[in-house]
């Protein structure tokens, strides 16, 4: 694909070579994001950062990674405050806002909302995420960090044995991951879900298609007997048709350190696309696990700094500019 | 006027020459709004975005604008996380928040509340809208905005022919676009409204004290026939007893295509403040007029970013610097 | 202590050398805080801003605090955008939020969660409030402000003799006020508010413990009689049986330039932590007073920035570089 000006709305778009490019962008954009190195390649450009719906990390990933390019950030929070609530459409909003910037990123509510702003938009647009449809730049940062895990561990994408494990019904981010996984070749999936919270037959079927092996399982400690990672995800109790009914299920699909030392492989790298659940009667990843290394969860979130930070490069066309408008820190950066 | 470290809160405060200024400076602003250029004049600098009241195009027009000269924007949106719900006087609020920031745009429900704030302020407060009395640079950008429009018709300001259709009784905007014409020679205003919602008796004495030709109009038709702006405003239903007796007048204050094909003179520019109605019954300027190179409300928009630049310029005094701090945009922005 | 990359969470982490040392650093920021010179020596460093409870002068200070160093900002503003709501811990929330920027800035409305926080960050932490436990920048702009204004009169702070007026069991501000004051020599305190909401016993027996002299009083006329800084706090009418009862006791403790005049020495100082209420039936510090040049307390706010430019410079530990990267400020900034 050609990134230079290029909306990035779903990951439909990316072809496994557009997947490497950004991968090796994102690689480059370390000693910035580690605090070793300042670039000012986008000083003067600004973003437009749109959530019109809230999402803390993701709004404050997006504008961090802006800024760590030396652009600024121009930002709104909310619905209300919007004029969209007085009747405005997407059109006018689009038409309006992309004036003020030279990127936007935009969260809404609604599925497709976000193509139909960036159809309007004078200036690239970035899905942030759309109601239940797409949150692309979620699924490069996890693949991005199963990429990094795995050759940590020397292993390439290739050959990947994953097992996704919770409500894999309704988690967006296990379905654009599946997806992108398509791409890749030899790449074994078990699923691990109560059957209401199955993984949608679609996706399934799409997998097998593109020659990946596909395990369904209702077994935690099978699932993730034999995987290279283990990815989590909430097992929302709002879908059951009791609290009791959840938490029978909750039990089943909780990962702790003791089954993790039982069932996985040594170095199985544990996943989940945050924000956790650490509430004591909750918790699908339990907070014994947090001093596990091989507890990938933060460097998950660090790394979505780097691919949004190569999403920008590449789409304002700056990529061979960075190294050149750096020099290094001037100030601690040391507990990093 | 001295513009050098004034407040701007009134449109009451421009002569034509200083009207003629801001233009000019806004002119002058357009390689930076249009990045083509990039300017680091301001940087160092902060604005106080301090709106007290939604409006997130105002807002973001604004912070972008000192962004786009290099300055950084601290903000503040809504009253309830402000200390003036703690019963705080706005003169201990502008006392403490002119000592963060360069200059202050504020935003307030009240009106008169931003000249009260300004007299306590220590640094050039820009009125951004207090409730139904002024916002001046919405004016200032709408005055500019027919300027250019009729400009690239080949004709000046002087002699202008304009129609304003709709809510003319509670439009904040248009009754200050009156008082700004008043300054200009040989104008003909068309007020084109139900009567129940027509232009303030003052406002149409003012012009016509000032030498304007006025036109008090019911229909449509006739009203737009020979001007060279048609400016639609909002029919505001709640102004009304009934829905229904809504939708009578605004079926008779409609724009559309076809009404524009069969009425308008070729190329009457087509202006409205922001946001309009898009929703099926509501709405008072057509979305099939979206490709009608004649509508201008989204140039109008562009415009209050080149405006809101020149206003900070001038008020900061680095108008003559502006180009000595520039260079050329290094990063893509050929889709504007 | 060792500023370079620690948390500033409470005030006890301060001896007497220390706060020295932020007042100096804080003093060379005033060519910065008052558009003399502009530095950028945090060029491309990011600040979170993340208040979980609004507070819109403490943020704004904080964030401009930061500008003025060069820095950006990433800002988050209340609970209910936050995964706090979904069940994320502050451990989790630390560790994503951490990796997004150089220094955190945190209000939380819990006692201790700001510590709990920073335990978990990768990058320090300064408490921006943390419920009823503490606000050490507060603490620090107060005494900074104390030193200053004596300094102004040809004095040290050793030998200060300060009255503290209204609602003492409450107030913060106060408690962390009167902990510092155990760092100095001679130091003489009148505590003076109604028996209901004296000053906590541990506060003045601490301070008799460090030498200092206590005199607990209820009569206003009395208690700032002989003082260098008369500093009022808000009488709170929440904490009373009525409003009648409240009022009884506001009367009583409400200073104004009659009082001031009648009762205290010449240039005593007037201090109050803001926002002061300025209601006609609640004002503790009446507007009549705005006019005398003892009241210090708008350069208080003035000092917060200082002291929060000094924080940042102290922990980044950029001290010696700030005045290498500045110049003169090349705009309008007479008004200040």
């Amino acid at each position: 694909m050609e990134f230079t000006g290029a909306h990035i709305l779903s990951i439909k778009q990316f072809e496994r070579a557009d997947i490497e490019r950004v991968f090796k962008v994102a690689d480059s954009m370390e000693p910035y994001a580690q605090r070793r190195r300042v670039t000012r390649v986008l000083e003067g450009a600004i973003l437009g950062n749109m959530f019109f719906e809230p999402s803390t990390r993701t709004r404050v990933s997006f504008g961090a990674a802006f800024n760590l390019l030396g652009g600024d950030v121009r930002e709104t929070t909310g619905f209300k405050s919007s004029a969209i609530t007085k009747g405005e459409s997407l059109y006018d909003t689009a038409r309006v806002l992309s004036g003020y910037s030279d990127v936007i990123c935009m969260r809404h509510p609604e599925s497709g909302s976000v193509a139909e702003f960036a159809a309007a938009s004078r200036v690239p647009v970035i899905n942030g995420g759309d109601g239940a449809n797409e949150h692309p730049s979620q699924a490069l940062l996890d693949l991005y960090t199963i990429r990094k895990e795995l050759a940590d561990r020397g292993r390439p994408l290739d050959g990947l044995r994953i097992a996704m494990i919770g409500d894999l019904k309704h988690g967006r981010t296990v379905h654009s991951l599946c997806k992108l996984l398509c791409l890749f070749d030899n790449v074994h999936v078990t699923l691990v879900s109560p059957p209401e919270l199955a993984m949608p037959e679609s996706v399934v079927e799409n997998m097998r298609e593109a020659g990946l092996g596909v395990i369904v399982s209702e077994d935690l400690a099978h699932g993730i007997g034999h995987v290279d990672i283990a990815y989590a995800t909430r097992i929302q109790e709002e879908r059951f048709t009791s609290k009791e009914e959840a938490n029978l299920y909750r039990g089943r699909f909780r990962l702790n350190q003791a089954i993790y030392t039982q069932y996985c492989e040594p170095n199985t790298v544990i996943m989940h696309p945050l924000p956790r659940d650490s509430r004591e009667d909750a918790n699908e990843l339990d907070n014994d696990l947090n001093l596990n290394p091989n507890l990938a969860i933060f460097r998950q979130a660090d790394n979505g700094v780097l691919v949004r930070m190569a999403l920008f490069a590449l789409i304002l066309d700056v990529v061979d500019q960075v190294d050149a408008c750096a020099r290094d820190v001037n100030w601690y950066s040391g507990s990093r």
